[in-house]
């Protein structure tokens, strides 16, 4: 017997045809002999359609009410499921966040989780009933409803699943696995059996929409052995050995001697360039750009300081979401002065590939092997960032996929047949 | 300063531009330094979508999950008024069900309100604060969602006032008050503008659909007085006095001398008769035709037993809701054997006219007045029952309209003027 997590997303629960299908999927788990704890989202859409009803009240609507209305949607789904399995003959009931209860910060909107209590949970577990709990939501101490933000049913899976010490959350999503890139650009793309947490949280943050970031790095502060698999499979399908585990670095590196130099290749066109030409070569400089964008909570990303011309100034090109870029050309004009640059140019026509892996901790040539890759095509490369597993670059956007297929290529991912 | 409760359904909530609507009234309530605290429905058609996906999911769905799926509606429409007031510089709350709490009873989907908490909401009003609250819904001692059953809010509403000890309980609904009859039919009704508990209770059974009969008779009971009033008038109108008044007897003994022998006339077309022909005329022959029927938890109306025709066998007339014909019908042709009558007949098109008038217990000739007034004008009497303010009988669904303004003038209800 195991005690697993099942995650759902809007997806799969947009309907009661579908949701009969996940009931059906929860239904072969308990069968196998299984404790089940189901996590699910709202309806696809229904989110957007509260949150859209909040705006029209109030361009500045008060969070705490914001949290009473969208959390409606899982409250709705979870519910539902619940009557489902019932009606397979599975007995379930649901959980909401202020039953069990999940508590949370006053963040309200962009809530953390602090602590679960599971215990009658548990209780109604051993009594082989499956809990249904409502993902997205929680309470703070005070006993208002809190969400924990988009996407954030993927976090509350796990934090339940850690809460219940779990063996495994499997998250059930539209792809069945993490690839070594987008397959859709690459054929050839491999998906991974196993990746490690500190790679998917890469992975995830530069552009692979696999696992909500936060969920990452929850799975790895708890070790919560979390599986990504698919949602669209017949629901009676054997999936023992379906999905991409995301674990701990040694229960990956106990099983494979020799580790693959790179994991995957991620990319992402949601980047735009700025440069300030003429920025006063002088101690503060740069702190007189990025204070200001932090301020408005601007997360800056690649950031290349060009040398100095000789005339006592200097050229400083960085990166910011491009959603943000707008916000940020104000922010800067304003503060045009204090930094002293002569002008500002931009340009969205960017993108970043990163490259991924555990494996180049022990190996060097990494960031080499890709500037000649991209160099031997005529790939012009803008600006650099690594980390201790991942070597990000930015490039010209219109050559991106041609940047991802050569990557995949010369550190050796492709596989002999073209992914499903 | 007074202390009230403003209560609003489905089609005042529906979308946020009808919200908004509702906010600037309950402005012009705090603004006259009233404490408020509202009590909203689900907007229009969400109550039906979600009972909708429940039976979808399965026909004996479980109740208390069914509570989980439909106690979502006011959820969303108390955090959208909370915000739309913030926006006109009202400050509000929403408290849902599980918050205050509103404790009721465990029989899911149709439960009782036993107490409501209204400590801290009173600390809230107290500061200045609206608190917005969802009809419909509660949480059992055990602590799980339930709802009191469809049209709930008005009770929900009359037990908030009731336990906030609120001067008035405002229910804004889609007509302006109670009228003397159906206005469509006697264009010369009159509003009414004080009514009896006992008197709304009776006009509210027999088909006068303005508020949840339960909601009267809590009102009765706690004392509460409730004003019927519209919400299609221009949020800005003084409302002081609009409406109708439903009170305790003595308020109306004291302001008008001389009482109206009749307060209203009501109808009902959703009767179904049902004739059992040559019943044994023998002890126990009623009650085994009534107890199957009250085993299937139908509601049995106005009983007509026919004088024995020496037969040693009579015929036994009775109504049941239409809606139940269907059922009755089943249950009977089941029960024929045991019941040993010779044939049954029914018939939809029959409809029940009622007078009701507190004034009836003091003066006789009531009951007269109305069957020679109906003899009058040919309309022939089907079956009849009374109750110590009510006269009420069946007869052809046809002549429903005349029935009623034969007996519209012919108690002295007509106004000089059209209804509005």
């Amino acid at each position: 017997m195991a005690r697993i997590v099942m995650k759902f997303g809007g997806t799969s629960m947009a309907g009661i045809e579908r949701i009969r299908n996940v009931a059906r999927r929860v239904k072969k788990e308990v069968e196998a002999g299984n404790q089940v704890a189901v996590v699910v989202s709202a309806m696809a859409g229904e989110t957007d359609r509260l949150v859209g009803f909040c705006r029209e009240a109030s361009s500045l609507y008060d969070t705490r009410e914001y949290d009473v209305v969208v959390a409606s949607g899982e409250q709705v789904t979870s519910g539902l499921l619940a009557i489902t399995l019932q009606s397979l003959g599975v007995p379930a009931r649901s959980w909401l966040g202020w039953q069990l209860p999940i508590r949370t910060t006053d963040a309200h909107a962009s809530a953390r989780i602090s602590t679960i209590d599971t215990e009658a949970m548990l209780a109604s577990l051993a009594n082989g009933e499956v809990a249904v709990v409502p993902g997205f939501q929680g309470l703070t101490e005070e006993g208002r409803v809190t969400t924990l933000g988009r996407g954030g049913s993927d976090t509350s899976a796990v934090a339940v699943a850690a809460a219940m010490k779990a063996d495994r959350c499997d998250i059930y999503t539209d792809v069945d696995g993490v690839y070594t890139t987008d397959p859709r650009i690459v054929p050839r793309a491999r998906k991974i059996e196993k990746i490690t947490y500190e790679e998917m949280l890469e992975l995830a943050s530069v552009g692979a929409k696999v696992l909500q970031t936060r969920s990452v790095g929850l799975a790895m502060k708890e070790k919560v052995r979390v599986r990504v698999l698919s949602s669209l499979r017949d629901p009676d399908e054997d999936v023992t050995d379906a999905g991409t585990y995301v674990v701990g670095e040694e229960e990956i590196e106990e099983q494979s001697v020799e580790r693959q130099l790179i994991t995957g290749i991620a990319y992402d066109r949601n980047e735009a360039k700025i440069t300030l030409v003429n920025v006063p070569d002088k101690p503060g400089a740069v702190s007189s750009i990025f204070t200001p964008l932090a301020d408005a909570s601007i997360n800056v990303d690649m950031i290349v300081q060009n040398v100095s011309h000789g005339t006592g100034s200097t050229d400083v090109t960085f990166t910011v979401p491009g959603a943000e870029l707008a916000r940020s050309l104000d922010v800067l004009e304003k503060a045009r002065e204090q930094i002293g640059y002569a002008t500002m140019t931009h340009d969205t026509k960017v993108a970043k590939v990163s490259v991924v892996g555990v494996g180049m901790r022990s190996h060097a040539g990494v960031a080499a092997m890709m500037f000649q890759a991209l160099a031997q095509r005529g790939i012009n490369i803008q600006a650099i960032t690594t980390s201790e597993i991942k070597v990000s670059v930015l490039i010209e956007e219109d050559y991106v996929e041609l940047a991802v297929r050569v990557l995949h290529t010369a550190y050796g991912l492709d596989a002999e047949d073209e992914a499903a």
